[in-house]
């Protein structure tokens, strides 16, 4: 008789997306005329950039001839965008890698969600709160997170991170072997210090731990001393994975494609004293349960590397970031307490007074017609925050914040 | 201290494609000259057909302009691909799902070997010998296959199939929970009738097994009474999940698109004994280590559906099969003992006399300068066996076939 994977159903439904739709949409039956607009989903809107377009007709075509015509590819990904991205991602920054270190992927949500799966079940995992859902629940399904119990995992350490803190996660008491970091930060929109990130490759070193470091937001940093990635901390090489996308820094959401780092340097102990390469294993689970990205798809992303792609793709870039601007110092002027929007796309906003994220959330959608995302939904510490996103387009971004500042009855 | 999955570290290294590769550098080195002809790999080798290149470039121009745009799809696919298959991959052929029954993929590599996920790791799983590596090796890196004894695993029950019982593998005599069934079969191009299938569905029912039928070649049968979907026989919605795949169906292998069927009606029993739906942890399990296919790609794989891309597509692949004729029959001619290449694009052949299927490779390649795969790279009753597939182009196939009739010294 076929036995289910039972940590599937400890898991709670995940209702947060869900639940804002719900409200929305009873909010707009109520209210037809309303035009309601959203700064609550992490999706972006431009159109791809003109380089990354020329380059997919151009790859569309390879896929016409029988000369040019590419069959299944390398279960890693292709020379011509690993070689891009060393160049470009790291040697550009003094960061050496090598070519075998780098694994294309479909997405850096399948990658942060997958990779767990190299480790033992008996690993304890920490994650920051409020945190990206997906590292928990994968956890969850492996059967690594223990029981949910008054919406915890038992076997989970939660890292709080709030305004009291700085954003800035303790050291946790209980030792953890699998951290997930996650720098410009989703949902807070915050970014960690070189000497934030130092801090944890060194308990990583001395702790036998691994950090799941998650930087798909990178592309946003803008000021200078911000690290875009932990293998600029000296020890990361020994201690971190590094997940990054195109999502976002060249509007691939659609599109998937991303990377994943995994420096031939980073080892753990087997149960018979063997230094194994946590790389080997990746490669392992690649070449078993993936078939690589889409031909046609990695060129697009490897255009985001030449003169024009950079230069397009910077300029999307500080699109979003003035509508973050925008965002942050309108809200700023009104006196509310804000976090992120400099480094990232997302603005993390302290909720007035003593109300939840979820009344806030009803009393924007209903006194000025704009939807965000309450910050309970990624966790108990996001209590009281709410999310607004800069992925819209600059005329709405500027209609919602003048509603705010004009209707908006504080 | 960071635990490895040590399950990881039982498997033994996949040398197949490894070793062919060597082995026929190795002749190369010494015989400079040599033209090496290969009909081992499974790869396809004819351009995307024009239909399918044509909508691929209007779907990247979609993605030029704001309004076409498309960011992050739904995980489980877009409806108007979802509807295209069930229109004509199963209504067609009487067979009734449901959108949500269809989940859309980046191949069926992938799924076959993520499927396992959602089960409990106290299953006994089921495979025919020689199979698909993938079934196997996915099972032992969740820690379900037990320990690899003398290329044996001791959880696995090995189904033989070969010549003796015509390639059907008999109900096994211990119970199995996970059944992998691949029909038209890779490696041996053979096929499962409707009767065979039959008596594994009603064996799943009686012992509350779950088939995972891959049906990734299912486009190339050409004979009207073989199942070209195992939901083609009653009680398979109650009983097996589906693969399909665009790889060879269109020439996907390089372009990554594929779609795998969770009827709603299969279920099984949790510890608490309440029925859960295979599909919702699955769907579960999608949304959470998945975000989809990308937009581009699913619009081309939607216009194989088209007048047009059926033509072009069914044309693709008689030329293949054209290929497999060529095989098969010159091979036959000169007494070999030949399975397959009627409705699938692998041949099967009877290594001749007492010789091993590496003997054969070693005597193919030295004598004539043709690569094939040995059969015991498939397992263990695929010694004595030897693979040659029909994906190449008709000059190599018609010269291969020649040189070994001509050339082979039997």
């Amino acid at each position: 008789m076929l036995k289910l994977n039972e940590n599937y159903l400890k898991l709670p439904g995940n209702y947060l997306f869900a639940e804002i739709k719900n409200r929305v949409n009873a909010y707009k039956a109520l209210h037809p005329q309303a035009e309601v607009i959203s700064l609550g989903i992490g999706d972006v809107t431009r159109p791809l950039d003109k380089k990354i377009i020329d380059t997919l007709h151009e790859a569309v075509d390879e896929m016409a001839a029988a000369e040019t015509f590419k069959g299944y590819g390398p279960d890693q990904g292709y020379r011509f965008l690993i070689d891009a991205i060393l160049e470009n991602e790291y040697a550009a920054k003094g960061v050496a890698l090598e070519p075998d270190e780098i694994f294309i992927s479909d997405g850096a949500k399948c990658d942060t969600g997958n990779f767990q799966e190299i480790f033992g079940l008996d690993n304890t995992i920490a994650v920051t709160d409020p945190v990206y859902p997906v590292y928990i629940d994968t956890n969850a399904m492996a059967g690594r997170a223990g029981a949910f119990e008054n919406g915890r995992w038992s076997n989970v350490i939660y890292m709080p991170c709030t305004a009291e803190n700085n954003f800035a996660p303790a050291l946790p008491k209980t030792k953890a072997d699998i951290i997930y970091l996650c720098s410009p930060n989703n949902p807070t929109g915050t970014v960690m210090s070189r000497e934030e990130l130092k801090k944890w490759v060194d308990y990583a070193m001395e702790n036998g731990s691994v950090i799941l470091f998650d930087a798909a937001y990178s592309a946003y940093i803008t000021e200078d001393d911000v690290p875009g990635s932990i293998y600029e901390i000296e020890g990361a090489k020994e201690t971190a994975v590094e997940f990054r996308s195109y999502s976002k820094k060249a509007g691939f959401t659609g599109t998937r494609c991303a990377y994943t780092v995994v420096p031939k340097a980073l080892k753990a102990r087997s149960d018979n004293g063997e230094w194994v390469s946590l790389n080997k294993l990746w490669a392992r689970r690649v070449s078993t349960k993936f078939n690589g990205v889409s031909y046609i798809i990695q060129k697009g992303a490897a255009a985001v590397y030449t003169d024009e792609g950079k230069r397009q793709t910077a300029n999307t870039i500080a699109y979003y970031m003035e509508n973050a601007r925008i965002i942050r110092e309108g809200l700023r002027e009104m006196g509310f307490q804000v976090f992120g929007g400099v480094n990232a796309p997302y603005i993390w906003l302290k909720v007035p007074g003593s109300m939840t994220s979820w009344q806030f959330f009803d009393k924007l959608l209903n006194e000025v017609n704009v939807v965000g995302t309450p910050g309970s939904g990624f966790g108990p510490s996001g209590e009281g925050y709410f999310r607004l996103t800069a992925f819209g387009s600059r005329e709405n971004t500027q209609k919602a914040i003048r509603r705010i500042q004009e209707g908006l009855d504080l």
